[in-house]
């Protein structure tokens, strides 16, 4: 049973990379910048996304994709920046994948945006198997969260290619070891860019804006190929 | 091919419940008391345990089961409360099932138990679907998360038998609407039992331990039939 369930994910996963290879032929071809946000349920990938649009929508096209199981409180929520924002539900399933990110995004106009981010469903887990076409994986840790969560969920960290820690005005409140934290990420990830911040504060937060600003404009002046 | 995922999903379902059911039989006819607890990542499990276990080692034969994807880091910490734990490693599974608490409790001999508290992998999706025989769901959620995950992960706050919300103490640092997440939880399951704790600073901590005292012994009292 467990090894005919693992065939069917292999060959689901292998689908799934031929659909993101579309996608990122895509999102070349519009100049589309694209982030996909991973985290625990409530680690602030919401308000650290309300934040980013709120500072970017001035003065970039931006739009946002967000994976829920249910409910579409999130997508309300981004839409208070003033882009353009469409839900996807998941329902049973605890991640988003290229298939969803295609049909979701069937009737754009993707050379209308310079930057897409995606919000996917919160969960450390299932969400770094999927690659979604995106320029910019990034996977997002709270200090309420704990030290150990890199080497628990290797495959999140291991995966990014910027990790945020969030929620630094809380980390005297809930006694976070900073030192620990970043040896864990730089153990499962060595080099990996560390950013943090508090999307609620705004600490931190122009280091992470400017980091999209620079990829997403340097996306623009490239050629379209991948 | 996502129906023919969702068909040996059912079929893996279909065939936890009857290991499932095995094993609620077993610890029927042992008197051993079984938590099953479920929350995110870094929402407090381990903390909680730890303190549960610490209260209840004296006057309880108590054990533990850990699941984690990787590292054992849990079940060392479970281990200086004093009781027998055994870690789980899931690998890329994201959840424990009924054949690998079955496995894991292979060579124990149950009878010797009144109390087995299985920590889940950190995760609100995956594990609310598989049974794993326990007397006792409890879904832990933290004030650091919002107050809104009842409604985006149902099934975990459905299915739970008692709900916990944990880390009370940061609710004022954190602006937790302690009245939202309540109603939240109340709306996805009406009726449900809700305990409000700090692991950290033993605030209501009692009522929790009471609880699985009050539920054990009425367990052992009981004849030993499902």
């Amino acid at each position: 049973m467990t090894y005919r369930l693992l065939e069917v994910q292999k060959s689901v996963l292998s689908k799934n990379a031929g659909l993101a290879r579309d996608l990122r032929q895509r999102f070349a071809d519009s100049g589309t910048f694209v982030v996909n946000l991973l985290s625990s349920p409530g680690a602030g990938k919401t308000t650290l996304l309300e934040e980013t649009l709120r500072r970017l929508a001035p003065t970039h096209r931006a739009a946002a994709l967000v994976g829920d199981q249910a409910t579409d409180n999130d997508s309300l929520r981004l839409a208070r920046a003033g882009v353009p924002v469409r839900q996807i539900t998941t329902g049973a399933e605890c991640r988003l994948d290229a298939l969803m990110v295609g049909k979701a995004l069937q009737d754009w106009l993707l050379a209308d945006y310079d930057l897409l981010c995606i919000e996917n469903v919160g969960n450390l887990i299932c969400p770094a198997e999927y690659d979604l076409g995106e320029d910019l994986r990034v996977t997002l840790m709270s200090v309420t969260e704990g030290e150990d969560k890199p080497l628990k969920y290797p495959l999140a960290f291991n995966t990014a290619h910027t990790v945020i820690i969030n929620k630094v005005d809380l980390a005297l409140a809930t006694g976070f070891d900073r030192a620990a934290a970043r040896a864990n990420i730089e153990r499962v990830h060595p080099g990996v860019q560390v950013i943090e911040l508090s999307a609620r504060s705004g600490q931190g937060v122009d280091e992470w804006v400017q980091l999209i600003e620079e990829r997403s404009s340097a996306k623009r002046a490239a050629p379209a190929s991948v």
